[in-house]
């Protein structure tokens, strides 16, 4: 299934897109989060409906929101999760080249939480240094803690495209990548969640960023470092994750500051961010958005 | 105000402090989050209720929790916000000693939040290198950003105290904070949120933290390097801050793995932080806790 998060003259509303348009999943959870905490159950139930559905949203109708709009915490998200991304970031930042032991984790605040199609807000008296980073998402389906690699995927609920958009300026003065990575607007995430059953191999999926069309990043998840049960079993080792929260699983070479010279977004730009057989987020960079 | 969120056989509830117990203000809110939300009218409603009190429960009927038990997203903290303790941080990294130009930011996980009184988990196979940290907490009292240091105090709902409880091995294996930051338990807060009115400097605040009754850390809130309007300045810079959001504004020197040699928390071992005219919170170390 995908599952998408949409707005109506009538409000705000949880569906899944099929073939015909969007079916209303508002009978079963008023909100993405709500659906997640049913776990099996709430798929299950929104695959009957689907199938019984004679009512479809078409997708022109109706303004699609990040899938979850307002997660329970700050997104979660790799560093250096990509060799060549690695070696890329440490050679433009004068360090000696080498390849996290651990994953690298830090967080994005929920107020950077953006539409797939909205506009990220762009304001250079706060950073003019806007770069982009296409990653595949991960979206927690039940609480756990302490979990094997080899049980980690039962925990995942789903997949969806995130754009780690990053203030490098703010990312390097303050040291710790928390600020630099949580300006408003700076984590566009969609359009939907493709549910776990639908991606036969999650490691196997090419991930691409375009600038104005012009291919910027081009790599495939199989290059990460830290695949996904691994990454599952370090974040939950003595932390507890929670139903919905979503782990930005790392971007691979090809951003903005490594670039020589290096690149930035300024206003009027646009990002396209995709990964194969997930989805595709387009956003436009806009000063006062 | 003294603000607590309290647990009876009835329930959890949001009530007041006063020298004949507490008041329970239910009424005005279902708990700490709707009572913050409310701003100004929420305080001056509590006022009223308090002041037409007849009925209080005793401190000893109650289990206090975290003041915010279930923050709408991570607790935001500044790193080496004391220059002694950056000095001893550094030092015993053996890296080169600089005090940082901008504040470092990282963040803890919901998960990690505390009660005041409750034992933090120790286990020894995911870390060994529990230390402690005793912090002021700001408490958020509304949504802001792009906010002048001279109005960031309006922006302050109240404070409470914070033991940053940090697991050193994690902290620096992940290089990024956020991991040996957010083991399950380790924030505790509380015991309750002081509001702002009551607090006539926070820049003039004794800070201590005792393990086992042994003084380890003892500083004033004066040597802060980025006082509280600086922090927020710098925070909500570009990046929206929300009300409830919890600000951990840094520990002063004396944590255990700068010691010579280190010390780290054992179980058994009982740790209180206090913070001068806000209060005192209490946690034992506790094996499968």
């Amino acid at each position: 299934m995908k599952l998408v998060t949409f707005q109506t003259d009538h409000g705000i509303g949880v569906g899944a897109v099929g073939p015909k348009g969007i079916v209303d999943l508002s009978a079963i959870a008023p909100d993405m989060l709500s659906l997640i905490d049913l776990g099996a159950e709430g798929l299950s139930r929104a695959s009957a409906l689907i199938g019984a559905a004679d009512k479809f949203l078409d997708l022109t109708e109706v303004k699609l929101l990040a899938p979850i709009p307002t997660p329970r915490r700050n997104v979660m998200c790799l560093g250096l999760n990509y060799a060549e991304h690695a070696e890329e970031s440490l050679q433009a930042k004068g360090v000696k080249v080498a390849l996290p032991e651990y994953p690298m984790i830090f967080t994005k605040g929920t107020n950077s939480i953006n539409g797939p199609y909205d506009d990220i807000p762009f304001d250079a008296s706060i950073s003019e240094e806007i770069d982009w980073e296409v990653e595949l998402g991960v979206i927690v389906g039940r609480s756990g803690k302490n979990i094997a690699a080899g049980e980690a995927m039962d925990y995942v609920f789903g997949y969806t495209v995130v754009n780690d958009v990053s203030a490098r300026d703010l990312q390097w003065k303050h040291q710790q990548f928390f600020k630099g990575k949580s300006l408003d607007g700076c984590c566009p995430i969609g359009p939907w969640i493709v549910t776990a059953d639908e991606i036969a191999d999650p490691h196997e999926l090419d991930v691409s960023c375009r600038v104005n069309g012009v291919l910027k990043q081009n790599s495939n998840t199989r290059n990460m470092i830290f695949n996904i049960p691994e990454t599952i079993r370090h974040l939950s080792a003595g932390m507890t994750l929670l139903p919905g929260d979503i782990i930005a699983t790392g971007t691979p070479s090809g951003v903005g500051f490594a670039r020589k010279p290096p690149e930035f977004l300024k206003a009027g730009d646009l990002v396209e961010c995709e990964v194969e057989n997930v989805g595709k987020i387009s956003n436009r960079v806009v000063a006062g958005a």
